[in-house]
């Protein structure tokens, strides 16, 4: 089985992490892992160069995240981490003391660093990082030339990401989020095939904005899913009305979006909702339709017990819906929802045969 | 008073370092200081780009041993170093494990790389920096534009100066010396003006060949030390024949140069010796000349106790020669020697009057 998954950081980290833990234990490899073929697709919009080196939060969050190095309590960076350097920087008076740069992760920085520097692209890079830590997945950035969100505040500046999310904790409102380098993005080797020859694609529970929503904008992305023959299926990013961690209410706010399950599953939208059941109707409506409207790119979406009455509203709508605890407490309760995510995924795809 | 110190590494930095304690003796400012206006004019050639950042140990030992913040074992780096980022690097299996880069060392290099990317010269990155250190003297790189230094081992091969130095400690038969770079090097602003204007020039017991002989050969170096007003004294970088620290034998091997106190005096050359004591005669010969045969630096040198034969030797020649106890030993002892160096330069002004 090939199962392609969309990621920004910790969340969809953690998800994976319960994804791989599923798999291990229902399809087996006898070696400790899983015959099937896990892909996940980062989102590289938070990536920024800081101290001339280049860091790509979310990548790294699923690296280390996957391969057992992750800093628990934080959900990113390093286990053990320490932070020598920048300490010592900040006594050169510079930068951005509001960045932590860890002595360990920015090892992997400066790794990356010196790769790119050398003419490797960020997928190849990538790839050589995770030769040490063994995620047991296949990491790929979303696409290799650089995309960096900034932020648009109220009084017309733009802020990078970072600086919004980290500095600011996303406190000041946003007006819209522009994303330098998207337009000329190419996704990176191996994504769109990720997506077409997949046997299941999820959106874990991560930034439906500025995550998931940047992946979705590189071109050929969103249509490689709404073409796909893989079911699509979703986590809600909220429960209770509201984002688990992190501060994804912030960034729906500024593009319009209610933070309710609900409303985040309209705004990815129902692949191909108005034409029935025939995937290949489907298929050219969608790329027909994909200069006027964005095409929908979810068939399933699983929601919080707590959220029973988004989920109801969705199901009026024809949505297949399963409501489940959410919460991603450890990794068996992850890899719970990881198996509801791919049960709704079967029950998908038996809807539409 | 103004002095100008020509200076590599350890030996050029604990030379200065001594030298400032002298000052501060014997021209004392009040303030703890010295009204004394010291530059030194760093070798740049052992630069090296090195997991992205920019490595400069030579104007790194300066800082540091001024500054009071170096490693007093090792004579370069940081007190209190730590080595955490290097060791992850190494896990990554990335880059040169025989090159220590510390954690707090590399702040500074992250920093000036910082800087350096903004558009910041060297020169300036280089003052920034010491806003931090408080040398107690103008620090100065020979040039702005990058100088490196490669080996030219007897097979052919060209490998950069700090792999022949640090990973091969210097065992490798050179051929050559080839400083990339050098030919459109300009020196750095303010490095002329402190050699035209200084009240004495020094030229520590560094290496006489990979580091001071890197910054006579930027161009329009060693004219505006040829032509002068100002003393230049030198202390002979080896005792007992032998250098102190370091391998400078192997580097002037290289270059045909006996490991000799009066072969290297003679290496530097005489100022204008065959040409009288007329300042203004010299000058003229030596830019008429400087095509056909580099010009004379050395007015006077200091020769170690037991190289009694070779400063009889120059002496012989007419070479105004100081012998002392040149060993390093601490700051007072090399402060004493720098008082030679001082004594000697006033002697060289007096006989040429």
């Amino acid at each position: 089985m090939r199962v392609t998954v969309l990621s920004g950081g910790i969340g969809g980290a953690r998800f994976t992490r319960g994804l791989l833990a599923h798999l291990r234990e229902v399809a087996p490899d006898g070696a400790g892992g899983t015959t099937a073929e896990v892909t996940v697709v980062a989102n590289t919009g938070d990536d920024v160069w800081l101290h001339g080196v280049r860091v790509c939060p979310d990548l790294d969050t699923l690296m280390y995240t996957l391969g057992g190095a992750v800093h628990e309590g934080q959900g990113w960076g390093r286990r053990d981490e320490s932070s020598r350097v920048s300490a010592d920087l900040a006594a050169y008076d510079v930068g951005w003391e509001w960045f932590t740069l860890g002595d360990l992760d920015l090892a992997t920085h400066l790794a990356r660093t010196q790769w790119l520097r050398e003419g490797l692209t960020l997928s190849q890079a990538t790839e050589r990082l995770c030769r040490r830590w063994s995620p047991g997945a296949r990491l790929l950035p979303m696409a290799d030339t650089p995309v960096e969100t900034h932020v648009e505040l109220e009084d017309g500046r733009l802020v990078h990401f970072e600086e919004w999310w980290v500095r600011h904790r996303a406190a000041l409102p946003a007006r819209r989020f522009v994303q330098v380098g998207l337009e000329d993005a190419v996704a990176a080797p191996g994504v769109l095939d990720a997506l077409t020859t997949a046997d299941v694609v999820l959106l874990p529970p991560s930034n439906p904005v500025v995550s998931i929503g940047t992946i979705l904008a590189v071109p050929g992305i969103r249509d490689a899913l709404a073409t796909t023959a893989a079911p699509v299926v979703g986590i809600a990013p909220v429960v209770g009305g509201a984002p688990v961690r992190g501060m994804a209410d912030a960034c729906l706010r500024a593009i319009g979006v209610a933070t309710t399950a609900d409303a985040i599953a309209r705004h990815y939208g129902r692949r191909g909702a108005q034409l029935g059941d025939d995937a290949r109707d489907r298929a050219d409506r969608d790329v027909t339709d994909r200069e006027a409207l964005p095409a929908g790119v979810l068939d399933g979406w699983l929601v919080d017990e707590q959220d029973r009455a988004a989920a109801e509203s969705l199901v009026g709508e024809g949505w297949p819906v399963t409501v489940t605890d959410t919460l991603m407490r450890d990794v068996p309760a992850t890899a719970a929802i990881a198996a509801h995510a791919l049960a709704l995924a079967d029950e998908v795809r038996r809807r539409t045969r």
